[in-house]
Protein backbone atom coordinates (compact mmCIF):
# COMPACT_ATOMS: atom_id res chain seq x y z
CA UNK A 1 0.00 0.00 0.00
CA UNK A 2 1.78 3.54 -1.07
CA UNK A 3 1.66 6.11 1.55
CA UNK A 4 -0.96 8.72 1.88
CA UNK A 5 0.43 11.62 0.75
CA UNK A 6 -2.28 13.89 -1.00
CA UNK A 7 -3.93 16.41 1.22
CA UNK A 8 -6.68 19.01 0.85
CA UNK A 9 -4.12 21.12 -0.90
CA UNK A 10 -2.82 19.04 -3.62
CA UNK A 11 -6.38 19.36 -5.20
CA UNK A 12 -5.87 23.14 -6.46
CA UNK A 13 -8.58 24.16 -9.09
CA UNK A 14 -7.76 23.04 -12.14
CA UNK A 15 -5.35 19.78 -11.61
CA UNK A 16 -6.16 16.68 -13.20
CA UNK A 17 -5.82 12.87 -12.40
CA UNK A 18 -5.66 10.34 -15.11
CA UNK A 19 -7.86 7.29 -14.69
CA UNK A 20 -7.52 3.75 -16.09
CA UNK A 21 -7.16 1.99 -18.43
CA UNK A 22 -9.31 -0.64 -17.35
CA UNK A 23 -10.59 -3.75 -19.22
CA UNK A 24 -14.01 -4.71 -19.39
CA UNK A 25 -14.84 -8.58 -19.33
CA UNK A 26 -17.49 -10.44 -20.54
CA UNK A 27 -17.79 -12.24 -17.58
CA UNK A 28 -17.39 -9.45 -14.57
CA UNK A 29 -20.49 -7.81 -16.73
CA UNK A 30 -22.39 -10.89 -16.01
CA UNK A 31 -20.91 -11.20 -12.61
CA UNK A 32 -21.86 -7.79 -11.63
CA UNK A 33 -25.13 -7.96 -13.65
CA UNK A 34 -26.26 -11.38 -12.37
CA UNK A 35 -25.97 -9.65 -8.66
CA UNK A 36 -27.56 -6.41 -9.04
CA UNK A 37 -29.01 -5.60 -12.02
CA UNK A 38 -30.56 -8.71 -13.72
CA UNK A 39 -31.65 -7.45 -17.46
CA UNK A 40 -31.76 -9.00 -20.27
CA UNK A 41 -28.67 -6.62 -22.13
CA UNK A 42 -26.47 -6.98 -19.12
CA UNK A 43 -26.53 -11.03 -18.92
CA UNK A 44 -26.49 -12.33 -22.49
CA UNK A 45 -24.99 -11.32 -25.77
CA UNK A 46 -27.89 -11.73 -27.71
CA UNK A 47 -30.32 -10.07 -25.73
CA UNK A 48 -27.60 -6.75 -25.75
CA UNK A 49 -27.00 -6.75 -29.63
CA UNK A 50 -30.95 -6.92 -29.95
CA UNK A 51 -31.09 -3.77 -27.25
CA UNK A 52 -30.11 -0.43 -28.28
CA UNK A 53 -26.90 -0.64 -26.24
CA UNK A 54 -25.95 -2.71 -29.16
CA UNK A 55 -24.32 -5.76 -27.44
CA UNK A 56 -23.66 -7.42 -24.15
CA UNK A 57 -23.41 -3.90 -21.96
CA UNK A 58 -22.29 -3.03 -18.54
CA UNK A 59 -24.78 -1.90 -15.88
CA UNK A 60 -24.75 1.40 -15.49
CA UNK A 61 -24.15 1.32 -11.51
CA UNK A 62 -21.09 -1.54 -12.66
CA UNK A 63 -19.71 1.61 -14.73
CA UNK A 64 -19.85 4.10 -11.97
CA UNK A 65 -18.43 1.19 -9.64
CA UNK A 66 -15.59 0.42 -12.10
CA UNK A 67 -15.05 4.54 -12.54
CA UNK A 68 -14.86 4.11 -8.72
CA UNK A 69 -12.38 1.63 -8.39
CA UNK A 70 -9.86 3.84 -11.22
CA UNK A 71 -10.59 7.12 -9.08
CA UNK A 72 -9.38 4.89 -5.73
CA UNK A 73 -6.36 3.58 -7.79
CA UNK A 74 -5.14 7.00 -8.85
CA UNK A 75 -5.34 9.07 -6.36
CA UNK A 76 -8.38 8.19 -3.29
CA UNK A 77 -6.15 5.50 -1.77
CA UNK A 78 -3.02 7.67 -1.84
CA UNK A 79 -4.90 10.58 -0.37
CA UNK A 80 -6.35 11.74 2.98
CA UNK A 81 -9.79 11.02 1.88
CA UNK A 82 -13.06 11.62 4.61
CA UNK A 83 -15.35 10.34 2.28
CA UNK A 84 -17.88 11.72 0.17
CA UNK A 85 -21.68 12.45 0.57
CA UNK A 86 -23.00 11.63 -2.82
CA UNK A 87 -22.71 12.66 -6.54
CA UNK A 88 -24.33 15.81 -7.61
CA UNK A 89 -25.36 14.17 -10.85
CA UNK A 90 -24.27 10.94 -12.66
CA UNK A 91 -25.15 10.42 -16.78
CA UNK A 92 -24.50 7.35 -18.42
CA UNK A 93 -24.11 8.54 -22.10
CA UNK A 94 -22.86 5.42 -24.15
CA UNK A 95 -22.84 1.89 -23.77
CA UNK A 96 -20.04 0.18 -21.73
CA UNK A 97 -19.87 -2.83 -23.72
CA UNK A 98 -17.27 -6.62 -22.95
CA UNK A 99 -14.03 -5.82 -24.73
CA UNK A 100 -13.90 -1.52 -23.92
CA UNK A 101 -10.78 -0.37 -22.40
CA UNK A 102 -11.91 2.71 -20.06
CA UNK A 103 -10.00 6.05 -19.13
CA UNK A 104 -10.91 9.36 -18.62
CA UNK A 105 -9.60 11.95 -15.83
CA UNK A 106 -10.85 13.94 -12.61
CA UNK A 107 -10.92 17.35 -12.35
CA UNK A 108 -10.56 19.56 -9.53
CA UNK A 109 -13.23 22.14 -10.01
CA UNK A 110 -13.60 24.27 -6.86
CA UNK A 111 -12.22 23.74 -3.27
CA UNK A 112 -13.13 25.22 0.20
CA UNK A 113 -12.42 24.30 3.81
CA UNK A 114 -15.46 22.92 5.44
CA UNK A 115 -16.37 25.30 8.31
CA UNK A 116 -18.64 23.04 10.49
CA UNK A 117 -15.37 20.38 10.10
CA UNK A 118 -12.15 22.45 10.80
CA UNK A 119 -8.99 20.72 9.48
CA UNK A 120 -11.27 19.15 6.68
CA UNK A 121 -11.72 20.82 2.91
CA UNK A 122 -14.07 20.08 0.09
CA UNK A 123 -13.02 19.49 -3.38
CA UNK A 124 -15.18 19.34 -6.11
CA UNK A 125 -14.66 17.36 -9.61
CA UNK A 126 -15.87 16.36 -12.46
CA UNK A 127 -15.18 13.55 -13.57
CA UNK A 128 -15.26 11.76 -17.18
CA UNK A 129 -14.91 8.08 -17.91
CA UNK A 130 -13.79 7.42 -21.35
CA UNK A 131 -13.51 4.43 -23.37
CA UNK A 132 -11.33 3.66 -26.24
CA UNK A 133 -12.61 5.45 -28.79
CA UNK A 134 -12.31 9.08 -26.84
CA UNK A 135 -15.75 9.06 -26.05
CA UNK A 136 -17.38 9.74 -22.96
CA UNK A 137 -19.56 7.08 -21.62
CA UNK A 138 -19.98 8.42 -18.10
CA UNK A 139 -19.97 11.96 -16.48
CA UNK A 140 -20.46 12.88 -13.34
CA UNK A 141 -19.60 15.67 -10.86
CA UNK A 142 -19.69 14.64 -6.81
CA UNK A 143 -17.50 16.74 -3.88
CA UNK A 144 -14.95 14.83 -1.52
CA UNK A 145 -14.01 15.70 1.38
CA UNK A 146 -10.02 15.23 2.11
CA UNK A 147 -7.80 16.24 5.42
CA UNK A 148 -6.40 19.42 5.40
CA UNK A 149 -1.90 18.72 5.89
CA UNK A 150 -1.00 19.45 9.50
CA UNK A 151 0.24 22.91 10.31
CA UNK A 152 3.53 21.16 11.45
CA UNK A 153 4.05 19.18 8.87
CA UNK A 154 4.47 22.93 6.38
CA UNK A 155 6.08 25.52 9.35
CA UNK A 156 7.88 22.51 11.51
CA UNK B 1 -39.50 -14.78 -14.29
CA UNK B 2 -42.62 -12.91 -14.16
CA UNK B 3 -44.17 -11.63 -17.14
CA UNK B 4 -43.17 -7.56 -17.97
CA UNK B 5 -46.87 -5.88 -17.06
CA UNK B 6 -45.84 -2.63 -16.45
CA UNK B 7 -46.02 0.17 -18.90
CA UNK B 8 -45.60 3.96 -18.99
CA UNK B 9 -49.06 4.68 -18.64
CA UNK B 10 -48.74 2.20 -14.99
CA UNK B 11 -46.37 4.89 -13.22
CA UNK B 12 -48.50 7.91 -12.07
CA UNK B 13 -47.62 10.51 -10.14
CA UNK B 14 -47.60 9.47 -6.70
CA UNK B 15 -48.07 5.63 -7.46
CA UNK B 16 -44.91 4.33 -4.86
CA UNK B 17 -43.31 1.18 -5.50
CA UNK B 18 -41.87 -0.86 -1.97
CA UNK B 19 -38.08 -1.50 -2.03
CA UNK B 20 -36.32 -4.15 0.23
CA UNK B 21 -36.30 -6.02 2.83
CA UNK B 22 -32.59 -6.88 1.75
CA UNK B 23 -30.05 -7.71 4.71
CA UNK B 24 -26.73 -6.56 4.33
CA UNK B 25 -23.79 -8.96 5.04
CA UNK B 26 -20.45 -8.58 6.46
CA UNK B 27 -19.08 -10.89 3.65
CA UNK B 28 -21.00 -8.58 0.44
CA UNK B 29 -19.69 -5.49 2.17
CA UNK B 30 -15.87 -6.53 1.94
CA UNK B 31 -16.57 -8.49 -1.28
CA UNK B 32 -17.95 -5.14 -3.35
CA UNK B 33 -14.94 -3.39 -1.39
CA UNK B 34 -12.10 -5.76 -2.31
CA UNK B 35 -13.27 -5.17 -6.00
CA UNK B 36 -14.22 -1.46 -6.37
CA UNK B 37 -13.81 0.67 -3.30
CA UNK B 38 -10.76 -0.92 -1.19
CA UNK B 39 -11.10 1.90 1.68
CA UNK B 40 -10.31 0.59 5.45
CA UNK B 41 -13.55 1.79 6.68
CA UNK B 42 -15.38 -0.96 4.20
CA UNK B 43 -12.65 -4.16 4.47
CA UNK B 44 -11.78 -4.11 8.22
CA UNK B 45 -14.43 -3.92 11.16
CA UNK B 46 -12.00 -2.26 13.79
CA UNK B 47 -10.99 0.15 10.99
CA UNK B 48 -14.53 0.95 10.53
CA UNK B 49 -15.26 1.65 14.30
CA UNK B 50 -12.35 4.09 14.19
CA UNK B 51 -13.63 5.74 11.25
CA UNK B 52 -16.68 8.41 11.27
CA UNK B 53 -19.22 5.58 9.92
CA UNK B 54 -19.07 4.01 13.36
CA UNK B 55 -18.33 0.06 12.43
CA UNK B 56 -17.72 -1.82 8.97
CA UNK B 57 -19.60 0.24 6.57
CA UNK B 58 -21.20 -0.50 2.64
CA UNK B 59 -19.16 1.56 0.14
CA UNK B 60 -21.77 4.40 -1.14
CA UNK B 61 -21.59 2.48 -4.42
CA UNK B 62 -22.46 -0.79 -3.36
CA UNK B 63 -25.57 0.87 -1.52
CA UNK B 64 -26.27 2.31 -4.85
CA UNK B 65 -26.14 -0.89 -6.42
CA UNK B 66 -27.79 -2.79 -4.00
CA UNK B 67 -30.48 0.17 -4.59
CA UNK B 68 -30.64 -1.09 -7.76
CA UNK B 69 -31.35 -4.75 -7.63
CA UNK B 70 -34.34 -3.61 -4.53
CA UNK B 71 -35.52 -1.73 -7.76
CA UNK B 72 -35.32 -4.83 -9.80
CA UNK B 73 -37.26 -6.71 -7.25
CA UNK B 74 -39.88 -4.21 -6.98
CA UNK B 75 -40.81 -3.41 -10.29
CA UNK B 76 -38.19 -2.92 -12.97
CA UNK B 77 -37.93 -6.84 -14.17
CA UNK B 78 -41.73 -7.35 -14.41
CA UNK B 79 -41.81 -3.52 -16.38
CA UNK B 80 -41.16 -2.75 -20.00
CA UNK B 81 -38.10 -0.28 -19.02
CA UNK B 82 -35.95 1.01 -21.65
CA UNK B 83 -33.38 1.74 -19.44
CA UNK B 84 -31.94 5.10 -17.26
CA UNK B 85 -29.73 7.83 -18.94
CA UNK B 86 -28.16 8.39 -15.63
CA UNK B 87 -29.34 9.87 -11.95
CA UNK B 88 -30.54 13.58 -11.12
CA UNK B 89 -28.36 13.40 -7.88
CA UNK B 90 -27.76 11.07 -5.77
CA UNK B 91 -26.83 11.68 -1.48
CA UNK B 92 -25.70 8.94 0.79
CA UNK B 93 -26.71 10.41 4.34
CA UNK B 94 -26.34 7.89 6.45
CA UNK B 95 -23.45 4.43 6.98
CA UNK B 96 -25.10 1.28 5.83
CA UNK B 97 -23.67 -1.31 8.32
CA UNK B 98 -22.93 -4.83 8.59
CA UNK B 99 -26.34 -6.15 9.62
CA UNK B 100 -28.65 -4.17 8.66
CA UNK B 101 -31.65 -4.22 6.75
CA UNK B 102 -32.58 -2.27 3.70
CA UNK B 103 -36.37 -0.67 2.51
CA UNK B 104 -37.79 2.14 0.82
CA UNK B 105 -39.45 3.33 -1.90
CA UNK B 106 -39.69 4.69 -5.65
CA UNK B 107 -42.04 7.38 -5.30
CA UNK B 108 -43.50 8.58 -9.14
CA UNK B 109 -42.84 12.68 -9.10
CA UNK B 110 -43.82 13.38 -12.93
CA UNK B 111 -44.01 11.46 -16.85
CA UNK B 112 -44.33 12.72 -20.29
CA UNK B 113 -43.92 11.28 -23.53
CA UNK B 114 -40.90 11.43 -25.00
CA UNK B 115 -41.25 13.35 -28.36
CA UNK B 116 -37.41 11.82 -29.75
CA UNK B 117 -38.57 8.42 -29.23
CA UNK B 118 -42.79 7.90 -29.87
CA UNK B 119 -43.62 5.04 -28.31
CA UNK B 120 -42.01 5.38 -24.99
CA UNK B 121 -42.55 7.66 -21.95
CA UNK B 122 -39.63 9.07 -19.23
CA UNK B 123 -41.11 8.66 -15.39
CA UNK B 124 -39.22 10.60 -12.74
CA UNK B 125 -38.85 9.22 -9.52
CA UNK B 126 -37.54 9.62 -6.06
CA UNK B 127 -35.93 6.71 -4.44
CA UNK B 128 -35.12 6.51 -0.62
CA UNK B 129 -33.75 4.05 0.89
CA UNK B 130 -34.01 3.86 4.49
CA UNK B 131 -32.18 1.29 7.58
CA UNK B 132 -34.47 -0.96 9.87
CA UNK B 133 -34.49 2.71 12.22
CA UNK B 134 -36.31 4.19 9.51
CA UNK B 135 -33.68 6.44 9.01
CA UNK B 136 -33.31 7.56 4.81
CA UNK B 137 -29.57 6.25 4.04
CA UNK B 138 -29.54 7.07 0.30
CA UNK B 139 -31.54 9.35 -1.68
CA UNK B 140 -31.87 9.98 -4.84
CA UNK B 141 -33.93 11.07 -7.98
CA UNK B 142 -33.54 9.76 -11.41
CA UNK B 143 -35.68 9.54 -14.97
CA UNK B 144 -36.28 6.04 -16.33
CA UNK B 145 -37.97 5.00 -19.65
CA UNK B 146 -40.73 2.99 -20.04
CA UNK B 147 -43.01 1.72 -23.45
CA UNK B 148 -45.58 2.49 -23.59
CA UNK B 149 -49.17 0.09 -23.91
CA UNK B 150 -49.73 -0.89 -27.86
CA UNK B 151 -52.96 0.61 -28.37
CA UNK B 152 -54.02 -2.40 -29.49
CA UNK B 153 -54.17 -3.70 -25.99
CA UNK B 154 -56.55 -1.22 -24.37
CA UNK B 155 -58.87 -0.13 -27.47
CA UNK B 156 -59.17 -4.00 -29.19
Amino acid sequence: MSEANLYYEDFAPGRSFALGPRQVTTEEIIEFAREFDPQPMHLDEEAGKRSILGGLAASGWHTSAMFMRMMIDSYLLRSHSEGAPGVDFMEWKKPVLAGDTLGGSSTVLESRPLRSRPGIGVVKFRHEVTNQHGEVVCLSENSIMFRMRERSEVSA
